[in-house]
């Protein structure tokens, strides 16, 4: 046997490693976050390698013992790395030579790094995946809870960020319900297309021992075998598929960040954060910041700077695995990070967030909101949409001009509008009677909201 | 009723809308592309508000009628379009009462263009993913069809673009028919989310007329009818999520494209591109260039552009709908046009590729391609493998020190780097031997190959 | 000489481009824009070549004469393009040769698509820059005429979008100018770094003419003649960084649209649109959005996804030329659209806007904007700024909780925080007197703004 | 004086921040690195304020001592951050009131954290530029020192990656250096854009004390100082401009690394590297991978989407200063240490590289690379251009169905084809002529080349 030597491939070559490119080539500062995954692994490639009779049962039982110990020395914190490992799988296989010796190198049979890695990002994958999903849950919790606990609420719906239609707070949280529904149900599409054993593939073309992955797959929990080797260590596509769900919830994210910025300030006065949620100045006393808010809206950045960097390393490659693909961790690592984080925080802010019902309500009286509902009123007296359109658009512009709310509106003045207004208008024109008309499909009528409330 | 003006919603507005915003806010020149949709939108809300009693049904009837001319019109290129129209919506609305009078003022009755809009957008998302998945199954046949044809040609499997060990053309060819079923997947679920009506959703806080939701949903043929209607005028993640999986496409035809490229050079010599598949130079006469493998290739940073420049769009808006949605229709048809359109000209060139399988068994010569297979003899043999890795690793090193080929080892050169070489590792070191031990798994045996081609 | 061809580089191919194959690869339907640059470009090469000898001169003025008319034809709309043309440089060759016999097959000697299309590209974003340039001066002109218009309006500063302290409106827009005065500089930085001619690198290599380069440059007035033909022809940097300014433009310009729809808002009230200058809903009679603002912001996405387009276009490309790069010119022809566009909305926009200076100076009676002028008073007094920023602190609290303005303290309120307050605490509440002080550096001080509105 | 607390700014605040919150907003992890900025902005700040009289002058000498030592402590990694520490600014000042007492709390007199972090960043952007420069020109020497090893070594030139005309393969490394020139130009113009002194800007709308902002601008040697407070702390432009010219600096480097990856591949085998610049493969034994170059191709995606997160966090924010804003530090500490580790990498590897010349001439003789001179033959004897590429194409084409090179063409053979070919045709077929003839602009012909490297 060769005298131990730094690198368990080296047999091939003349001269070690240059330190630059040892140091700009190491990923085991960032990829040692995969060993509880490479250890799972390889504890099931353990077994079946033995199962199979491809190494010795003997061995079999000392590598997992190895295996086993080495995961304890991790969560303890004893493992020591170092960047002669080059990275987590080597780091371990290393370590495991110098627990149990030579048969340690058995592990390596029939798998490369290349299958290896794609495995341990797979179950890295699935497992952050799972814990996304419980975040979510736990936001659209926060968002229900808090739409129940202001039922009632009446806020001015917006578009253009104008003042369009009065609409209910709870079902503007609902908005929120949705879109993190849909996001639940993209990262769940992603784990199911990750959910695809790679081991077996070896370095790009399959291995030359009779194993069994379907053993590996059962052991591992997961649906399926990959079908061809060279897509299996090649593709890193659940990756970018889950960067982009990422993406897309931090977008979701940052626009509710939005309102919240918008909604503290002095302008809106909607809600309040309590002390503990907001920061202050180096300089200004008097200031109390939305700084979570922010930094959940300025994070969008760095996600969506994740999905671009993945997509740029994918870009043109040739089959099957290139190195370029070690950097597909950082983005990747980064985005659960953020995405949890940010999740976990509005969690924790959403209820304890001081809504301001009386501001809101008063916010409902400017910018005529019940302009439509006159529009459509005059529809149910026989004129055509586009008619009563023009009529109340009239209306809105002399009110405007005499600094009136259309309430303020006689019969008589309505019907020099249009011959069509009769006395039943001024008791449409009720905040309640408009709220309560919006019962048809996902419309903002408080049976509605509170149908939904009780379905969730 | 007032005098023809030329914006529906002007009743308000004291002036006109100024030439530049006019010119700057139209987005007629982009969206009339929706025009089909809008139009089969239109006739299912017509049906349902007749049906509903909501509009009388002698005009529900003229405006289907109208609706159908108008439709005739557009296809048949006779629609004039002018920039006063703002958009698709608001230009078929006014040929409609250009045509039926005001009984066409009926149809935008419990309607916004936020609603319709959205509607116009999901269905042509569902319409064009059903014509992508057309795209990728008839690419994908062209996979196997050529796979099929050269099923014995075996080429040099490549991990960083070095030779790495020897693979079957046709398992190469199978990994791109693995990506291009995932992203067929992606599609497909982005599309099982873009398929939820969001008619009825009114400006943003549904409708106060008794409409019937499920009705236009069944004529439209929608899976469910939106919940919540702040959500659905605001919300365009099936769009983003459209383009993520254009994205992730463009990534695997970019790297097919890559492939074509180098295979296509002097160097490579694997495949030849037909003279009605290349083009050539203004300057040099001797160049035939693979000029579509190139544009494909290129295509991927629109196509990536496009998806960050809608994720930019929606970062941080606050609900509901705001204009900037506007700016979602350039990157959407940017990416059906451009992935549609790189599937069938790649489809079209697939087949006319000329594969060198001389070539390509002839590469298969250098690098030692054999020489994982020599170690895993070992294994056989009882050698841990990193042991073995060593030992055929000194072996290659003094191959390549003389210049010589593996197989040119004799048994006494193997037996002083190990005793355990028996005579039988001759035999081990045949290619033909290689790839049919790559059973397990998707390896890239020629029965696995085989089965896998039977199965398609 | 041989039969009419539809390709000048067909010489070679045995058979015609397949159609599938033309479609694909033309670009005449974009680059046409290119064509006034490229008739200016090939008029400068003839001249160098028939003064160099390298054609008859007497050829050189048939072709001049030619080019001539064909510019004039296309300025007039009378060209005829057809998709057999490939682009533009085919396009207008075509035609020469039509119009001047053999003779236009001169033209083409010593020059290479490769070369000229980079000559084009440079002539094309050397001028855009000079009209963004003007453009960017325009919209300055605007900020500063309406800041002169308002120069004594208080408003609150932000910070995190809560009351910080007052500043000048004037002040606020001139931010504004600075953002647009760098943005100027970076374009003027571009367009020296592509201000270099790249005719006479030919395909790749250079040509073998005795060609004199510098006639060309002077002509088409170039700072310089390209140093490495292999770097001309491949590279696109200069567009790159184009598009990157583009960006920071748009960055830019989207904060201030952010700006203009929040101070448009019920809630803000800074500023009015006029009618002309906004636009309607179809369906709320009463809605009067700013869209032109949010569609600035919303062309961001367009503006970033050209950038990430281009990067990924250019993202491990090998030299020299690949096609690849024919994708160069949507996303430059779009950017330079989009920008200026924006701009010239803008400052159209600009001088229309009502500012409700009420609105603004009622809104800095919230939020204690004068606190940290306080603390500020307290070191004047010897007080550590740390120390006098706590109690500071402590007297917006109690203000808080008494729902009274810093203002209302009397001396006696003030001295039970801290002995150091006097008297003169009370007219160093000033808002006028706050404003003054902020003299030094770029402070909003109205002497200071006044200063730099002189200078502008 | 208030009892000990533990954020400065909590005067008017009830309770303490939330653990969550204050794990989510704190930035010291990341920001740690501006340490040495921060000192020695905040002790150009304090000697302000002492000469101006804003501190009491023994006060100011306390201060200066203290940063000193706490200068040290950081150094030499003594000093302890604490989360509640938020960032480095309120770490370097809680550190400093430790040591010196309630005097320490004079330093932020004047000052903010948001000009103070304003100043960190830009004296860390020019400072980085600066070694950035030193990286490129370490780099283009490499180039140079390369191409002078190789001055007389041909290799062919590519376009569309096929064989188009040859070259110097020094022609083809000053390419890159060309390209790295305009990179080193642009990273300057940045810094000249970063070099503004932001001090004095306050919060937001500058200082109410008589600070002189040119006695700081003097002694941190900025060229000029803010002219807008708004400007200066809520813009970071310079940001995206150095992440913007990092994007351009890594597409420049991913293109030669591309090149490095082809090159030596066995097909083309143009270069070997050491071993000690390789490393192998886990699994298989013979694999020698180009790694290095594979890991700077990758890292072109990290580095994009720094500039992607950038721009997304600047979009559409308000002025002034925004929490977002604390996210603008990881994108550009990461692209400052991916472009520096790229060019070290290289530049190390270059000088490293073996360059096989005679593969590199062997492969001149495939691709008919002469073609053009033939076409430019017929030109010197009268033919159009068009023409004479028509018969050369010709000729091509009999060649490649007999499968001769160009130059065994007989003079009767060439004849044919054309009437103007006369015997010199033979002579002109020589690759050292054809060089040669190259010599106009910046083409490939080695005087060309050698008059280039002398002026290096």
């Amino acid at each position: 046997m060769p005298a131990k030597k730094s690198k368990p491939w080296e047999g091939r070559f003349a001269t070690a490693t240059a330190p630059i490119v040892e140091e700009f080539t190491a990923s085991i500062h960032v990829d040692k976050r995969l060993a509880p995954y490479d250890i799972a692994g390889s504890l099931a490639h353990c077994h079946m390698l033995a199962a199979c009779g491809i190494i010795p049962a003997a061995d079999g039982k000392k590598i997992a013992r190895g295996l086993a110990e080495i995961e304890k020395e991790i969560a303890d914190g004893e493992f020591v790395y170092t960047q002669s490992d080059e990275d987590i799988h080597m780091a371990i296989e290393r370590r495991l030579i110098e627990k149990i010796g030579p048969a340690g190198g058995r592990l390596h049979t029939a798998r490369s790094r290349n299958d290896q890695v794609a495995l341990d990002l797979r179950l890295f994958v699935r497992a952050e995946i799972g814990s996304i999903l419980k975040s979510i849950t736990a936001f659209q919790k926060a968002l229900v809870a808090l739409a129940r606990k202001h039922q009632k609420v009446v806020m001015p719906g917006y578009t253009h960020l104008q003042h369009a239609q009065p609409v209910l707070f709870a079902h503007h949280l609902l908005a929120y319900h949705e879109q993190l529904e849909r996001d639940g149900e993209r990262f769940a599409d992603c784990r199911r297309r990750a959910d695809v054993l790679p081991l077996g593939a070896g370095a790009l073309a399959g291995t030359t021992f009779p194993i069994d992955p379907e053993q590996v797959a059962r052991e591992l929990r997961f649906a399926k075998v990959a079908a061809n080797s060279l897509d299996a260590v090649s593709e890193r596509d659940f990756i970018v598929e889950f960067l982009a769900a990422g993406a897309i919830t931090a977008t979701h994210l940052s626009r509710l960040a939005e309102e919240l910025v918008l909604w503290s300030s002095s302008e809106f006065g909607f809600v309040a954060l309590p002390d503990d949620f907001a920061t202050g100045s180096s300089i200004m006393p008097q200031k109390k910041n939305p700084d979570v808010a922010e930094l959940v809206r300025g994070k969008t950045g760095r996600v969506y700077g994740n999905l671009v960097a993945m997509l740029t390393i994918m870009k043109a490659l040739p089959l099957s695995y290139n190195r370029d693909l070690q950097e597909d961790k950082p983005p990747l690592f980064d985005t659960v990070d953020t995405v949890k984080g940010c999740l976990a925080v509005l969690t924790a802010l959403l209820p304890r967030l001081t809504v301001n019902a009386d501001r809101m309500q008063a916010a409902t009286a400017e910018g005529y909101l019940l302009a439509t509902d006159v529009a459509d009123y005059l529809v149910t007296k026989g004129v055509p949409f586009r008619e009563a359109h023009h009529i109340v658009g009239r209306a809105v512009r002399r009110c405007l001009a005499e600094n009136r709310p259309l309430e303020s509106l006689s019969i008589r003045e309505w019907q020099e509008l249009s011959k069509h207004f009769g006395a039943d208008v001024r008791e449409w024109l009720s905040q309640e009677a408009a709220l309560a008309r919006r019962a048809a499909g996902g419309g903002t009528a408080p049976a509605n909201v509170a149908r939904r409330l009780r379905g969730l």
